[in-house]
């Protein structure tokens, strides 16, 4: 062929390639905004979290719930007919919890509501009793003398703050992932937190926590809101006030659980990736319902959806069911690992990992140029209350080290006003969802990733994190 | 002197008096306003409730830390300045509480949180399982099929109502009370309640139960709202679900505890008696913040503020913090034993035992002629908020069998439409009580005292229960 007529077909060709995306588009914005109300009107996520709850329940990532609630994500990702059911397997920590008490002994016995922080050691057998060193923050523990903390149960006394966004929780959970070796390099015996939590109920907020090599591993715990107030009141009477713990925890070697995937699979570009995903673990104390079973649900139903449609988009819709994330990302890193080679085909990423509350905004991270199109393609979404936000997403825990290798993300805001009052307690139950705000997560999920996996807009490359 | 002369003077003595009446009526009325601006802008009675929840916390009648809050109150008291503070001495049953673990053991192993009901025998040191006959109420339990129940685990499902008056108390309590012998008298092995609570927590809420005699005693526990909801879901998957039950409590005997007074010594009727009520024991697993610290500090400091009149009122205040109320009224019962023979120069009598909600009405039980005239005297309650109710007042938990033995009573009604979110859980701790609430209830005590100690209406004979 001539060069002119090569021009003048490319021509013709990007020509027509331009109306069949106006096309595209405008077919894919109906059919989001029909999958919108079929989400809406399906209680096919509230079946499916009520179903995890009830069936399987806590499921600490390496214990034997674990295993179940792989085995319970593969029966019920097959019988939803997804095009493609799969696992992949993923290296765990165990750890478990034993029992954790607590009670003041000196100067009147009050007996204490605590939990273990995930990842902590044990008590001696017969517990320890020491005096307590309160600090307002983590910072003030850092900076604190050593000989105020020596011999002392370290205290973190920092109240969590309340926001739609869940910001309260950045800020103080330090205490809880680093509190351990603050105390430990000042001396301390063991340390108790406040816990990381808006509520003001007798129950302690569990959640991971870090040791580092070469610092003594000391006991760590957090004690319930009522029960910070109450020994705060106690050390403004009497600073020589004696704590006594009684922990059991014990870390207990590796087990094999899995990252369990399901696919829609695409109509023109199988081949690319979107992926929606969620975490199939939870911590033990509660039944795991908002803290994942929700997310587990949500990406579930919204694909299901799209899995439903006569026609599919063009590419993938993959939903991932992450192990371990609560201990570490543990089946996140493990995902990135593994997908190494096929993570210049993920078109786009979102973890749903915050709850059931309402979604209330989408923020996207692409390529700046191509920010303005995503949005526009994104647009049906705000018929489901959802408003365009900024181009500042992470994505979501287990996606969150994706930008890093080049892969677009979004982050659908979900209203957390209330997410800490129950996150990583015993009251992440079932009763705290409600089914039509969990709905309205499941028709957005199913939304933006039926609009992604028919998008025409290039959303890479990404701006490294020197550039930005 | 001759027959018209004591005419005479005794019309000019009655119109004298009734002169005086007013006056005394007046000078009342201008001092209960004053009352109530004293004790609103008082947080003498916030003071009251922290220290006894901090300093002693948890008391269990008949338990070690019942006595340390009778020392307290004896102090508390004595340092407040009262005329007369003392303690009667009442015998009460121990018991302790023990572990109380549960779980769903088939077709899937769930932990649930349950809690002892007061009194309970212990399982087997094993623990027992068994198979769970559901019922919907005690009354559906009391006419079930023994073959329905024989061998199993009855599991009372009531769930209880929301009211400002708390009434959906009553209407599921009977399952907590009575359910262990209805249940052994269709052959459970052991007998599980959905707690009595409002609350979605996941705390279970205890209270005591009872035996009878002549039929067997089988353990009896309560689980949280959340729990039962997750018993039910496997239920309607599986009715051979099985539970496992394991406890440990005892009763261990006997105790000494004390019924606490103290006396506003009154002006010139000093052997009468207005008495202001609150039980000082409280269920272990909260610090007894609402139930009854809330009472104890509003009857407290409402005599407080009288005692600190200058001119006191004509009849004596007296102050009771009750013993061992919870279980079985205990305190209210050797009272009114102990003062029969004063009883009758009880002139009213009110128990604070519902909380720290603001209150909203007082109602009486006094002789139908004089309700008006009381009504009317206690009319300066209404600018605190105060409305005038009606004749069928009960009087509260320790005065409720006064009446039966002459005395008028009257119930302060609260709003307690959070009272049994918390009540009898570990969540009764002093941050659900507000500040602001719980001085309006100390206005409303020092008011309907104050009024009461100088009223000049006749409130007896009440009617018998015959003629009711």
């Amino acid at each position: 062929m001539k060069p002119y007529q090569t021009a003048l077909l490319s021509s013709l060709l990007i020509g027509s390639l331009s109306a069949c995306q106006t096309q595209v588009e405008t077919a894919t914005t109906s059919e989001a905004i029909k999958l919108q109300q079929t989400a809406l009107a399906s209680q096919l996520g509230y079946d499916i979290v009520e179903s995890l709850t009830v069936e399987v329940g806590p499921r600490l990532a390496g214990s034997p719930k674990d295993i179940i609630a792989v085995n319970w994500a593969m029966e019920k990702l097959t019988s939803l007919g997804f095009d493609r059911v799969y696992k992949e397997p993923v290296q765990v920590p165990i750890w478990e919890r034993g029992e954790a008490k607590a009670k003041i002994t000196f100067p009147v016995e009050q007996p204490l509501v605590i939990t273990a922080l995930g990842g902590s050691v044990a008590t001696p057998a017969g517990g320890l009793q020491a005096k307590i060193a309160r600090f307002d923050s983590l910072e003030a523990l850092q900076q604190a003398k050593p000989e105020d903390v020596q011999g002392k149960i370290a205290f973190i006394d920092q109240k969590t703050e309340r926001h739609i966004t869940g910001e309260g929780y950045g800020k103080s959970v330090g205490g809880r992932s680093k509190g351990a070796v603050a105390a430990a390099q000042k001396g301390a015996v063991a340390i108790v937190i406040r816990s990381i939590g808006t509520d003001h109920d007798r129950m302690a907020h569990t959640g991971v926590m870090r040791y580092q090599d070469d610092v003594p591993k000391i006991p760590a715990a957090a004690m319930s809101n009522p029960d910070a107030d109450l020994v705060d009141a106690l050390l403004k009477r009497n600073p020589d006030a004696l704590l006594e713990l009684q922990m059991s925890p014990k870390n207990a070697g590796f087990n094999t659980s899995y990252n369990v995937i399901a696919e829609v699979t695409g109509n023109s570009k199988p081949n690319e990736i979107v992926l929606i995903g969620a975490h199939l673990d939870s911590w033990d104390e509660g039944t795991g319902a908002i803290d994942d079973g929700a997310g587990v649900a949500i990406v579930t139903a919204a694909a299901k959806h799209i899995q439903d449609l006569p026609v599919k988009p063009a590419r993938t819709v993959r939903v991932v069911l992450y192990a371990a994330e609560e201990i570490g990302l543990v089946g996140g890193k493990a995902y990135a690992e593994a997908h190494k080679a096929e993570l210049p085909l993920h078109y786009i990423a979102a973890e749903s990992d915050f709850g059931a509350g309402r979604i209330y905004q989408i923020d996207t991270k692409v390529n700046e140029s191509a920010w303005t199109e995503v949005q526009h393609a994104l647009s049906p979404m705000s018929f489901n209350g959802v408003a365009l936000g900024n181009n500042q997403a992470s994505g979501g825990p287990d996606v969150s080290m994706l930008p890093a290798l080049g892969v677009p993300v979004a982050s659908l805001r979900q209203d957390g006003h209330d997410y800490f009052d129950y996150h990583h307690t015993p009251n992440d139950t079932l009763d705290k969802i409600d089914p039509a705000a969990l709905a309205q997560n499941v028709a957005a999920y199913a939304q933006f990733a039926y609009i992604m996996a028919n998008s025409t807009v290039t959303l890479t490359p990404l701006v490294t994190q020197s550039e930005k």
